[in-house]
């Protein structure tokens, strides 16, 4: 088996350009075409001075499906409208699929289901390896502890972040929910101010900062009488979120049609 | 000159046991009284039996005319109504007055002032010597630093603890105003949730923690493109706040009648 | 079934009165006797009065037979030596042993085991239930991130811990190389000064911090490219190791005869 | 007062880059010249473009002479000997120098004092304000608390590199030690293996973490009984060295000859 030849679609946007570059950098993958929508200023550019990895003689189309017709894969990190029709273009080409597109609406995720019938197709909010891995260790300890450890998320983001909690803190949260076999909405506490009274039992709180560059801290804590346990992820690239979904490509290559999760890549689904 | 002799008033409570045994255990003073309200059951009592110093020789009594005259100071953790009687008391008899109560108003605070006219009298809402040497390092950072460096802090507390943001976390905050000559009531925002749009430069952000058993801990962030600067004090023994008070006492006896301050006693007022 | 009805040898040590406080304080668990070695000043003490829980009614004794007759379980942090003579005793009075006593010997082991036979032994080097979930954590991390994640394992103790790193560091240590499959001793990097040269893929380094109070802070840092999770233990109170025990004794009631380790009280142990 | 005009020597390296891309974003600043040795291979090329700013019309050249001539001021990363022949120029053109070249020696130092007597020359060894503004808060910390407050570095750093503690810890590390007015030659305690003993009073430790990506991050804690205060710095973004040398330029532009440091440019020598 040759090297996996993948599409980047977006190519011009931030995420494309990491993703181009995490393509190229990645032994095992190469970048077969660069997908932008027509009427794009990039296209015809070379994707790889794009990226900033010097020219790798692959100029931005906009033709999908000649793009998709000579590959092995596509990665997309679009909008939710432009995913499912890339999905549904790969299930016809037959290729794997890569979405770390967010704000996917439940209408949006039963078409890639659909897709996912004819080919393997890998979607989460959330690309990086870490983050998953927390999530998933998250679940577990929150199965593992009684409700005497109380449990509360901290995130930390940039200045121009818009949304408070961020939605990894609240995937977080809602993996913690899911450990304690309780709901989410019944426990979540997402802002204290004035007199609140006591903590309550059960419940699962939510702290959030604001500043800087910060490109995404997020913590779990376990907080019971006399210790704390205290689970931590930083991100300080973004390129990370490109290679894991690079290295999602791979892993889905071998594998049936199917949807699956970031867990399934890192094998942590039944941590 | 000898040891200095200091009264603890309120020597049953949770405090008080902590201010007998700080007493008892730091070189320089020794306990010539231990106060309760008339009707205590502890009246009587040991003072180091009930703080777990072992006996003492100090029986708890209601008699503060005698408990002052015979003493160098009295340390003084109750409550406004009291504080402000025993203001009046030392005031009379000469001694030092170290006032850690907290929820005085502005009158309970003229009281201490007119007292403090007479003998020297240290107040402070948080006897720990880090926070108020916290305090003074955010103050002068904030100063330093431009509007360009975004000002978060974040402090965590115990499940019991009733309101949000903490009294201390709200003095780091006006520290900070105070530093950037702003006022804090216009800059503070004490929640986030949901869509708030990007980070206002200037704002004074509040995220809280809750659970389990941590006594306090706060952290001041200033979050600049590509830095952060981070000041963080943990307290992990209430006993530090009597200890500091301890300290208090020792340093106003060298002083002329006046009221002071934590910083004072720190000697970084002007830090 | 009644409550549990347990003895607590070295009852008038450090680690004791913190175990005959927590054995009050727990639901489902009584004081049954509380022994000191012959010849002991607490002897004829009520163990209570020595803990701060007010009277008990159990005069510390030195009859060990007599103690163990009457009982359902021992919690012992005491010495080797005294720790495999209590196993034995335990064994004859058919009572569970929950052993927090620190150096033990492969043949104290042994011995340890050879009582497991008869009664439930549970025994751990560390008995917080959180220390024990980090270990489980960190394995499971290990196996799961490849070796581009760099393990780093950083603690921080008070300032009259005279060994480095820490037992539960190295503990901790211990679990990353066996999540790994690698050897401690062939990656373990307990020292950095100077020229070093570039880190060596697969090193597991460790860190000291010494100062101040600090019961006890572990992080074990997984370090990738842009992205790093920490693992992180923090215990503010040393009643937690007593809690950790009791919670092991109430547990073994119920189990068969063996050997078990606080992972196995957890139901960590497969993670 | 017209915008200032910066030569960035060393154009074409790593930090070269970020130089030319500061110099152009900061507001009042212009990219005068950007010069490389004779034979770089750059020479000629825009160095916008190597610095990914787009083409700012400024070729690379190895005209020292021409470039300072039209200039106001120069910034210079490189090596230790360029540095030296780079400030006699400075010198000669009556233009600002700015050095943020590491590894310089006694002799280079007093090269460079000597061409101070001329000219406003800026000199540290980090020129991230964020460092310079906590090792002006650690001197200050750690001359108001006693002995009893045990002093800690800890540092970590990307897997790269080479040697520990870091440069800036140890300049942490010397601000502390100048603080309590003892040498940090006698105090610091670099490395802590096996069996220790207890922590020394008045000893500095240091401890180093290695791993990822990590550009930097420092703490110093001072930790007592019961309390710690931790003073942390973390870089996330090496720019920000490029920024706080143009900010050092604009501010030495308006400055008599002298040699500064960067605590001169934030103003807080004195604090």
């Amino acid at each position: 088996m040759g090297d996996m030849r993948l599409v980047v679609v977006g190519a011009a946007g931030r995420m494309g350009r990491l993703l181009v570059k995490a393509v190229h950098e990645t032994p095992g993958t190469v970048l077969a075409a660069a997908v932008e929508r027509e009427g794009s200023p990039f296209l015809g550019r070379d994707a790889g001075d794009l990226a900033g990895t010097g020219a790798l003689g692959v100029p931005v189309t906009s033709n999908v499906d000649e793009a998709f017709a000579d590959a092995d894969g596509v990665i997309d990190f679009t909008a939710p409208a432009a995913t499912v029709a890339f999905a549904r273009a790969a299930a016809e080409a037959g290729i794997v699929h890569v979405v770390g597109t967010t704000g996917l609406s439940e209408a949006d995720l039963a078409a890639l289901a659909e897709a996912a019938r004819r080919i393997p197709l890998v979607q989460s909010g959330n690309m990086s390896l870490g983050v998953n891995l927390l999530t998933a260790l998250v679940r577990r300890v929150a199965a593992t502890l009684g409700p005497e450890f109380d449990i509360e998320v901290l995130e930390m983001h940039h200045r121009m972040k818009v949304d408070a909690p961020s939605g990894t803190a609240l995937m977080l949260g809602a993996a913690a929910a899911e450990g304690r076999a309780v709901s989410l909405k019944d426990t979540a506490v997402r802002v204290r101010d004035g007199h609140t009274g006591a903590r309550r039992a059960g419940d699962i709180g939510f702290a959030t900062l604001r500043g800087g560059s910060v490109i995404g801290e997020h913590t779990v804590i376990f907080a019971g009488d006399g210790e704390r346990i205290e689970l931590t992820h930083k991100a300080d690239d973004r390129a990370l979120f490109a290679r894991g979904a690079v290295r999602a490509a791979l892993w889905a290559r071998e594998r049936p049609p199917g949807l699956y999760a970031m867990t399934d890549v890192l094998g942590i689904s039944a941590l």
